[in-house]
């Protein structure tokens, strides 16, 4: 028996703690089961009742007959284990676990979880939570949950699919969905993942021919590694992959060692790694089950400019809530010019110097018809947006019904509805139409759908790649200091500032004034705030004095750091100054970062983050995306600085990643000096792991 | 007969070019009235037929008989000053006109809409529209509108009103407002504001003892005087009036001739003024119509500190939704601690160490209750949100119910449902309790809710204020050099840089070294782009070279520039730049900001900006609120700059509001160089009102 047919088609269910007491949330699953007409064979294990709702009940597993495929478990939290030893005993493959309190209840719930994962493990049972509200199969008729939602008398069924790691999600896009006529395929709670996991499920849902859109609820990512490989895999399928994320507020809760450590906090990394193997992102709740019909036999669109949405409307505020909210998120709207402007003419739209083709309340339903036919059909924009005002909630004839017969082709097409008209919105879930209870969701979608990338194909990029070398003489643990750190950028073919360290008790060095000197210590990091730098240093009398005062200073505040010279750098001027990072995120792996320097890129929040390593290509895309580095860019009429020599840098960090063994967890150029011509490292900061 | 009453009180309507085609838009009126218990005469006006829809037509308003209160026109545009007249004739105080074409529709249109309300004015005859979708006053049973969503069976009740700019809106919040129990009192579409406008009905329904809560849809301000004065009388009569407004994707469109002028786009200029004049401003469409009863009887919060809402939940992952969201917004959750910790532990309540008090599915009425209404009455936090899970789709006794008996007081009380549950929603709405659809529109009314401040009580302030006298020697038209705005900014209080203006042929000057020297021209507004500054001249030798290449380059960069001179200057170093902006926005008037100088607060919109003028404690608030600035404020230890003299500047500088006759379109510092002690102005730009 697959895991798949344990899961969703078990043919007999064993409910271990099912009460009798229909008011108890443990009587719920076998209720939902019969409501929702299971097929199978129910069998309630109750300690003490020979019934349970009009159903046999056994007193153990032991005594139950029959195979069972499948088995919930209810009981309280002390008693899961034994469960569950009971189900290997039998030969059950699959068990789900209701109950909590494991590690979703500090250190000794943890305990609790690892012993039972090790048990499921040993007895070779797959375990699904704890702390799992179960799953749902509606097209075949399988509810195995204790979600009060699913009480609702008629599931619809559907082609997308949910893996949640919130239990309450199952019912709230169940019955959000429901109100608006979208159905469901699978659906599953996944708990505390302690054996089977979301990326598992992605990886079943990506071969399930029942299944066109996968949906994720998330709050954190457990195994990064398995969830982009079935994410390459559901992207191979033709199955787009969605994902709502918790998260979004913690970004640089913590200020940690480095600007890069800081800047690329949990929530920038995750987005990294989700455009890195496919998955969309959505910012709002509702958009994550209203976007499948927009998906759904769609491939990622990959524009290489600023996305086109075409408008017609017969309200132009209404219509004015998702243009808003659209060009708030980098989509433009289609302004009709010629010839798609005399072809509208024709069609008796007016007011054609607006972007928004508001057709107003005196449409008719083929004038509205022949619009959007003509918008669909235009090769000027990537996708149309049908905006219905109040005749869609008793109406429906006159602006919805031209939308479903609409000659649709490969464009998407997004609807927003003003009213509150769930019959419509039906109409239109019925036809694989997307369409938007709030202007917010619609807009979302739309930038979600138009970010949205093909999988980076990772695997053949490291082949070709020949990994970077490690210098023999650089150490592979702790910290290096700066000279070092430099001499690692060099080796990656990063152009590092001309410096020489001088050495007590004279501080002597060759370089050519003017200069810069700073405290080489591996105790201090940011050394501008240390008082231990000292720039533009014009020759050696001048030298002499402002080392005698850094030291002193550094002496003062830093008493406990250990000085290993002065590092005298030639003094470099260029026309801007951008940071460079490499990071080894715990949850998603090696992260390369660029913003602009100084202090702007942790003031503003303002870095381009991607999964290392990248392509010179990848790493100009990039720096494109960054505000900040606008002024490299020919800004309001300012000199262009080097962007492929910045593109080069970025690049070559990144290979850290290449690195055998992956030794390094932070590394930062910051400064890089980008000139007109070319570029220079003068600082940085690179630490190994642990 | 007032206004009022001949608005929302006609005793008898008159329906001009009503027709007898029910399916036709214009024969929608006769049929809403009458569907909504209009108890008042109706009086339908049809070139062609005796009888509309059962009601005895006339073929003109001069032959229907008896006094009418409001005549509602529908005819075609051409016509509508011809209807306009007979109404006049007739002695009608009231007109509202349905007919679109006028400034909707270009410039005949506009020109067509200008005669109309000039004939308006000389018949005495108030003008509602035209493009106007008619008004509804719920409680009072006139629905006198063509909205086809008012087909809808029953029209519910409340304390809410709503003045739109869109006619579409009036559907969109009647009918998504009754499917979760939300009632209405007045709604009205102002149209095109040919006569009455927005503000107008803001004050009549400030005095509406039927109103708790105004609501604006907005597509922009047409008045931004009456408005202003509208909201504050609202305020005094507690009445909270809440906007949604169109256009926050417009910011910074188009370059202005300033930096002031490009950063200060229409839509911020208008969060400055709403705030100004104590008007919330929600970003979700649904937080219009959800957010009164978070307002209805509470006056504006006035925090010091960051907000702090306590959480209960049944769903973990639910409530998450919900403070990720807040803490994005800047709203913290409240993490129990001592004594109200121990207050929940003694409830049952487990996992304290998280902000979100999960009481999981496993809660029972009671606790729930409990764990309420302690977070209701600890002073710890500022606001509850209470976090409901599946079970409040079937069984709102267990969660639901005990929000509806909560002890509520002074303290707000947000709740958010995760399923679909209308039901829930109308008891919550029942008992005033705010309830929200969707996570995101939870976070924006709290969000707005506390960035709620009472209106400015401007008119006080300005007499206080001695103006400050324009000084003799400067123009008041045109534009100013760059020596006349210096002199302008001394004039005002500003520390300005030590310069003099060298003229030709020798150039000479009295400044000490070392000097800038820049081009005077009143036609090269940015110098530095232009080639026309030199920085850090250190002697005479350098500075009779370098004027001569800046001479050189602007006569070959700016043939047409006139050259005044070179103005010189002392260098000043400090710690940061800033930029201080004056602006008289055509909108909303006389307007003050503040960023971080150089390119920072144009690269990333990071600039406060008020209503002119401004106290010295304001403009330290508004400071204290710009991140490029946080360098000034001892960010990672460095240095402080002196806030307080730049907090001295931005006041003196919006002090040009009290200029009799405000002469000055746009003044700017830029860049205020900010130092350890002390401020001074290095450029600055003045151009006069046309």
């Amino acid at each position: 028996m697959s895991l798949w047919q344990a899961l969703f088609s078990p043919r007999a269910i064993a409910l271990i703690g099912a009460s009798g007491d229909a008011a108890k949330n443990s009587a719920r699953p076998l209720r939902l089961l019969r409501k929702h007409g299971y097929s199978g064979r129910i069998v309630p294990i109750n300690a003490s009742r020979g019934e349970v709702l009009g159903e046999r009940a056994y007193a153990s597993l032991t005594d139950a007959p029959g195979e069972i495929d499948h088995a919930f478990v209810m009981t309280p939290s002390e008693s899961v284990e034994r469960a569950l030893e009971d189900c290997g005993a039998r030969g059950i493959p699959v068990v789900t676990v209701l109950s909590d309190g494991f590690a979703d209840a500090g250190a000794q719930g943890a305990a609790r979880q690892e012993r039972l994962a090790a048990s499921a493990r040993s007895l070779g049972v797959r375990l699904l939570g704890p702390n799992s509200m179960g799953l749902v199969d509606i097209p075949g008729r399988v509810v195995l949950s204790a979600n009060a939602v699913l009480e609702m008398d008629a599931l619809l069924a559907g082609t997308t699919s949910v893996v949640s790691q919130s239990g309450t999600m199952l019912g709230t896009v169940l019955s959000r969905g429901a109100a608006r006529g979208l159905g469901f395929s699978k659906l599953v709670s996944v708990g505390n993942e302690a054996d089977i996991g979301v990326a598992e499920l992605v990886e079943l849902l990506a071969e399930d021919s029942a299944t066109q859109v996968i949906l994720l609820f998330l709050e954190t990512v457990r195994d990064s590694t398995r969830l982009a490989r079935a994410a390459r895999k559901s992207h191979a399928a033709g199955k787009p992959v969605v994902a709502y994320k918790l998260g979004r507020s913690r970004l640089g809760e913590a200020m940690a060692r480095s600007h890069t450590g800081a800047l690329a906090g949990a929530d920038a990394a995750v987005d990294a790694y989700f455009r890195d193997c496919g998955i969309l992102r959505v910012d709002w709740l509702e958009t994550l089950f209203e976007i499948p019909p927009l998906l759904a036999g769609r491939a990622p669109p990959d524009l290489a400019r600023a996305p086109r949405v075409a408008v017609v409307t017969t309200t132009g505020g209404g219509a004015a809530s998702v243009v808003d909210r659209m060009g708030v998120l980098g989509i433009e709207t289609l302004a009709p010019v010629e010839p798609l402007r005399a072809r509208l003419a024709a069609l008796g739209a007016r007011s054609l110097d607006s972007p928004i083709i508001d057709l107003t309340m005196a449409a008719t339903d083929k004038q509205y018809a022949a619009v959007l036919d003509v918008l669909l059909d235009t090769p000027a924009c990537d996708a149309v947006l049908a905006v219905v005002g109040s005749s869609a909630l008793f109406h429906p004839q006159l602006a919805v019904e031209p939308i479903l017969r609409s000659k649709r082709g490969a464009k998407p097409l997004a609807v927003f509805l003003t009213p509150h008209a769930e019959r419509s919105l039906a109409l239109l879930a019925e036809r694989d139409i997307a369409a938007f209870r709030t202007p917010e969701s619609c807009a979302d979608a739309l930038a979600s759908f138009f970010a949205w990338r093909a999988p980076r194909t990772l695997p053949e990029r490291m082949e070709d790649a020949s990994p970077p070398v490690w210098p023999g003489e650089l150490p592979r643990r702790g910290k290096l200091d700066e000279a070092q750190a430099l001499a690692l950028f060099s080796a990656l073919g990063v152009p590092s500032v001309e410096s020489a360290v001088a050495r007590a008790p004279r501080y002597e060095h060759g370089i050519a004034y003017p200069v810069a000197a700073k405290i080489l210590s591996p105790d201090i990091e940011h050394k501008t705030e240390a008082g231990a730098v000292a720039l533009g240093i014009a020759g050696s009398s001048e030298y002499d004095a402002r080392v005698r005062t850094l030291l002193s200073s550094v002496a003062e505040s830093r008493p406990e750091a250990r000085i290993e010279g002065i590092l005298v750098q030639r003094m470099e001027f260029g026309l801007a100054e951008a940071i460079v990072g490499y990071r080894h995120d715990p949850v998603v792996g090696p992260l390369v970062l660029v913003g602009a320097g100084g202090r702007l890129a942790e003031l503003y929040q303002d870095y381009a983050l991607r999964l290392a390593p990248v392509s010179e290509e990848e790493a100009a895309a990039m720096i494109e995306t960054v505000k900040g580095l606008a002024t490299l860019r020919g800004y309001r009429g300012l000199p262009r600085g080097d962007i492929p020599a910045l593109a080069r840098t970025l690049a070559a960090l990144s290979r850290l990643a290449l690195v055998t063994g992956q030794p390094v967890a932070e590394a930062e150029i910051n400064p890089l000096i980008v000139k007109r011509e070319g570029v220079v490292a003068v600082d940085g900061l690179v630490v190994m792991k642990e």
